[in-house]
């Protein structure tokens, strides 16, 4: 058997994406028409980070595919894991991520992971060097529940939205991702996955962020191999108010500088010039409101622009239901 | 479609609070005898308070209807929630509590609430402002599972197991709901909710509580409606001893004073002037001993009562399991 | 009915045992032809202590014979638990184990538990009061996920293994219990559980411990009764080296002196005096190496061995699952 593992799975060829793309809207459309099965399959869900939409609606998805489901967090209830190879375990942590992953694969059909960039080690977060290991260490398919560099069930829900909201009609939309202002140095795999769906779907887009919040130049690379392929844009800017001009979708996220990787005393500084950098009911215009969530409200958007007719952040989360229903078929040869 | 809010249906009109009644017995006397579904339906439990009986019934009732249950603990593995509306989220709660119901009313079926008293802010308890924030944030059915005011889950077991006990001769029955010392100031909800369901079940009601720990005057007032149209008759008194002679029910539950809203040190001393209110082996007569539980061994009650003959505080329990699968019931219209 | 207690299953009676060694393997061979249900079973699981297998592959098992599954994990958002009998509840604990057992009891079919040895009351550990008094509270089958004494869905998968591994050619085989160096003084239930087992089969058991490691003497009563009955043979020895020499099994495993009862810093230095006794890739020779998990690496056996082709690590845990579907049929009258 050839394991699928659902890692970077938004990179794939194009043929995969529009399939899963299309199950995506189906399971949608039709919520309980599913394919019915006679083996009972295992989902085990493993969170190294918090998580409310991930867990949840894998739950869900997994139960409407007759699927079990274990939640699985270490170090609560759940021995603590060791990264490290070749060391001395006579410390804090009781198991080896190898015998862990290797011991579920024995349990269930599929493991799906979270594990969050650590921030600290940027050549272990760029390589993903840990969710490496994971699928090294796998026999059974291992399904990305957001990595140090992707998150492609977010992914492929955005594009489900997006699709779903504009009939289709997606060529040429104007999709701004702005950078927001937030407390702490967050992540970069939502943007990240956000940018390469986009230009994927072959839209208008806008990257607004502060200098200093660029995304890594490994990812633009990709982004721009996506802007030829499909006949679309990608311009940057650093000015929040000119990118909303005229936009069809403002995607709002937070995410630190490259800089906290050596620097967070200088990351935090230049983080903190710009809280005015959030999303206002001024800046709408025509456009739909999107975020992954959660979303610290009055922070990276004001109330009325959460509150009000054109934020569709709930539809999006709810396609995370339908996506992840196509991703398990998938892994599981269930079309 | 009209949602059923399952919040405080206790106070609901009779014909609904008797059909209820009768399925929950109809669990108890045929436990595998259950509609059966083509849907699979899933049900979500948020607990921000700890849980035992609960949590576990809700589990076994959903399985038995045929539904997927997902525990969802904020804070614990899943992000920390905020409950001010209008503020700026830049501390440490991560998702607004409009957002995570929003989102979990687009997976689940329903969604199960455990949300205690604040104890600290009068108004907001009285008022349920954040169960009924809840409430506005949902687009499926929201059950109670034990608010600031009331534990109608509780109720319904309560009644639906002295209508058992009783083979339905309760009319006229002694019912004593006594106060007991406990090491801290307890919510209000059970001893709110056993009040109303013993006057609505036309019972001799006596209240016995220290001077002190009288329950807010809106639930008596609700109770003396009760007796008005249930025909029954209440009482108050603080005297347990006189309280339990002939009774045949003694329903022990500790509560706070009300004074813990503004004078925590003032409501300790009061509290610990009445260490001697528990019920002993000399109370019972022939009376049964019920107790929601958890209970305290040795504070509330003395262990001979919890573990002699008329203690049916497992059967109470155990009616928890069947009252939520009627109350499921009704949420999802299977009956 | 009478109840089948799961406790101490490996002491049973032969028929039984081998009964659920032959259900084990077929579990084994045909993992998804189970026995239908038309009942709805729940299965509730109570840790005391952490887990990842025993935990995980319970569900999983559980799921496999159409049940529904709760873990339940006293002071994670379930009440801290008293098991003190006739005492005053006034401290941190909510619930005692009794009602709590009582309750559960009420809504699942069987309840599985996990209890390890406290470690500083030896006469508790040895008569396993805690877990007796779980029995007592039960009204429905106990399983024991590990108590203080004894571990037996392990010893049930461990036979399994080694019958499955040798294709039944198991007489006369030499099996190494072999104790390792840890940082802590772990419980003796999996090294007693691996003893009596391995005697059972009918092996030639070597037991390597230095001195001060002995197990205990009623547990080594056990073993040599299983000498007699099953024609085997049992030595001790305090030296690693010589005791793996021509082993057809190396099973590995850390436990602390029983000298921990009374004297913590004398075992910590009698135990860091054997920093040295750790499975090593010259000790292997032809044998299978073997361990419950989890196992700390690089201070009970080298990453050579656990990686190379003769560690059946993770087939001895993936028999954990088929073990345990054995153990469940049991339970409920399923064959």
């Amino acid at each position: 058997m050839e394991l699928k593992h659902l890692f970077d799975w938004h990179l794939e060829d194009e043929t995969t994406w529009e399939e899963q793309l299309i199950r995506t809207r189906h399971h949608y459309r039709n919520p309980q028409h599913l394919p019915k099965s006679d083996i009972l399959r295992s989902l085990g869900l493993l969170f190294f980070n918090s998580s409310l939409r991930t867990r949840t609606s894998m739950e869900v998805a997994a139960a409407r595919l007759g699927a079990q489901t274990s939640v699985i967090i270490p170090g609560s209830g759940v021995w603590g894991m060791e990264w490290k190879d070749g060391g001395r375990m006579d410390g804090q942590t009781v198991e080896h991520i190898r015998e862990a992953i290797g011991v579920l694969s024995r349990y269930y059909d599929a493991l799906g992971i979270r594990l969050f960039a650590t921030g600290t080690d940027y050549t272990l977060d760029q390589n993903e060097t840990r969710f490496k290991k994971i699928i090294e260490s796998a026999s059974v398919p291992i399904i990305n529940l957001e990595s140090a560099l992707y998150h492609p069930c977010q992914a492929l829900a955005d594009a489900a939205t997006i699709s779903e909201y504009f009939k289709d009609q997606i060529k040429g939309r104007r999709f701004v991702l702005s950078w927001a202002w937030h407390p702490h140095a967050l992540p970069h795999a939502v943007p990240n996955s956000a940018l390469l769906m986009a230009t994927r779907l072959g839209m208008k887009v806008t990257l607004a962020r502060p200098k200093g919040f660029e995304l890594d130049p490994a990812i633009m690379k990709l982004a721009n191999q996506n802007v030829s392929k499909y006949d679309c844009s990608l311009i940057e800017i650093d000015d929040q108010d000119a990118a909303c001009e005229g936009a069809d979708i403002i995607y709002a996220k937070a995410w630190g500088s490259q800089l906290r990787y050596d620097d967070v005393e200088g990351e935090k500084m230049l983080r903190d010039q710009y809280k005015n950098w959030q999303i206002r009911e001024r800046h709408l215009g025509h456009a739909a409101f999107m975020h992954c969530l959660p979303v610290r409200r009055g922070v990276i958007v004001e109330d009325a622009v959460l509150d009000g007719p054109q934020a569709i952040h709930l539809l999006q989360a709810e396609f995370r239901l339908h996506a992840q229903i196509a991703i398990l078929e998938r892994a599981w040869n269930l079309i």
